[in-house]
């Protein structure tokens, strides 16, 4: 494929132990998540500092520049090369995408709010395209299976806690999972995988531990991705985008519990959820 | 005071309800938080957008330019005007402090990772004055009373989920607390009441039900806060900071239970503490 880009595979260390004193005035060795500042630069020139874990980085800078509208494709991308030693992500861009890249730094600039250009993802709604309700569905089987899934994949919450994991599914089939100090560096990550891989996100569920906010919603939207399960809550805006885009949104979803927040048309709930 | 800045009062509707399905199958009335975005204009240029609840948006506003170095003191803030209906927070600074401000946006537009100019914080950590153990202490009694005063005030976060509580206490007085979409809002928010009520943080406590992240330790810092306390846990680099500075760091804190990450010398355990 002549169009991939070049993409280090640096991994940080991701956890570390510290000494600490409980209650009872105990000595106890604790584990704690490894954050650490990352600053992307596009062609030489810095952009923005992102705080990670350092768990596939590439693949958050490659998540981050997509959903942030800095690249469309992963065709614009020539090289992503982290260097822990410095902290930075060094991204070198195609030629042919430097007009979208012109602007880059403008628009971060001007409304970055928690890392997002949001008052650019709310002009853009109405052009994110999302599956029919006929192409993206959930069972609740698939449902309960994703939970229980997820349970087993948050080994560094387990360890260390203040972590947020993400995942896609494809049914019930876990695709891709990772776990990062911010429940945006997340989806950035799963961004960057599918953008890598040329994975689609119509037929897919996005998990995330953390809430569906409305510039989570919008990150999911932006890649087609219309149905999300979330361990946490919603809050207005992101309710008001996905009943806007008429996407699927579940929330409090832990062991056999959860609620639909909106788009139940997408939902096959099974009479017998034990079967 | 002729100093104190003229600032709105701009409250809008914290909660709203909407409809959903619970897991089996059953309608139910849910509250959830509202998010709203505000984009701060100073002296008429564009500087970011905030997603917020809107609760104490003026002092949201205050605390945020304070956190991110663009003002240093209420004195610099002539007005401060929260527009709903328009989504935004028109900030007039007196003609002294523009110096500082001439280099606002870029500040924020190479670095906002998350909404703040990480790597300037970390150039600045010696410059910090935090007050000696001497000054700043915190008994076991007094950490145990915050934390069951904190469990009172969490309104919203019991209605709706999906916020973020944060608090300033005097030894064991509640004196500010606010519940925000955002752990980082939270602590602008009290930080802009220390600023407009000119309230030091030298022999004050920083309650937040949000991770300990290098941002976070470094925004009470900044302030002058020396003691936090966290319903939740650290990542390496709050502990790393805080270790460098001095600062007492309490995680994990809930009920009866607590860890204490650094600083154990500012911490007075009384022998029985159920007394």
């Amino acid at each position: 494929m002549p169009d991939a880009p070049t993409v280090s595979a640096a991994d940080g260390q991701l956890l570390r132990e510290i000494e600490v004193l409980d209650e009872s005035g105990a000595r106890r060795a604790l584990q704690i998540p490894v954050e650490r500042p990352l600053t992307i630069s596009i062609n030489g020139r810095e952009l923005v500092t992102l705080m990670t874990l350092g768990a596939r980085s590439e693949l958050l800078v490659l998540g981050y520049l997509r959903n942030q509208r800095i690249i469309d494709s992963v065709k614009d991308i020539k090289s992503i090369r982290i260097d822990w030693a410095t902290g930075s992500a060094a991204v070198s861009l195609r030629p042919t995408a430097n007009e979208i890249k012109a602007d880059a730094r403008h628009q971060v600039g001007t409304a970055c709010g928690l890392g997002t250009v949001f008052g650019d993802l709310m002009m853009r709604v109405d052009a994110a395209p999302l599956p029919s309700a006929g192409t993206a569905r959930l069972s609740s089987a698939a449902l309960l299976r994703i939970l229980e899934i997820m349970r087993e994949y948050d080994a560094i919450h387990r360890a260390a806690g203040s972590v947020h994991g993400c995942a896609l599914f494809h049914g019930a089939d876990l695709l891709a999972s990772i776990e990062d100090v911010s429940r945006h560096n997340g989806v950035d990550i799963i961004t960057g995988w599918m953008l890598l891989h040329g994975v689609a996100g119509a037929d897919k569920t996005l998990f995330t531990t953390g809430r569906l906010t409305g510039e989570m919603v919008m990150k999911a939207a932006h890649n087609g991705v219309s149905i999300m399960v979330s361990r946490n809550g919603v809050t207005s805006m992101g309710y008001d985008l996905g009943v806007k885009l008429g996407m699927t949104l579940f929330g409090r979803a832990a062991k056999s519990r959860y609620l639909c927040y909106t788009g139940a048309e997408r939902f096959d709930r099974e009479s017998d959820i034990s079967g």
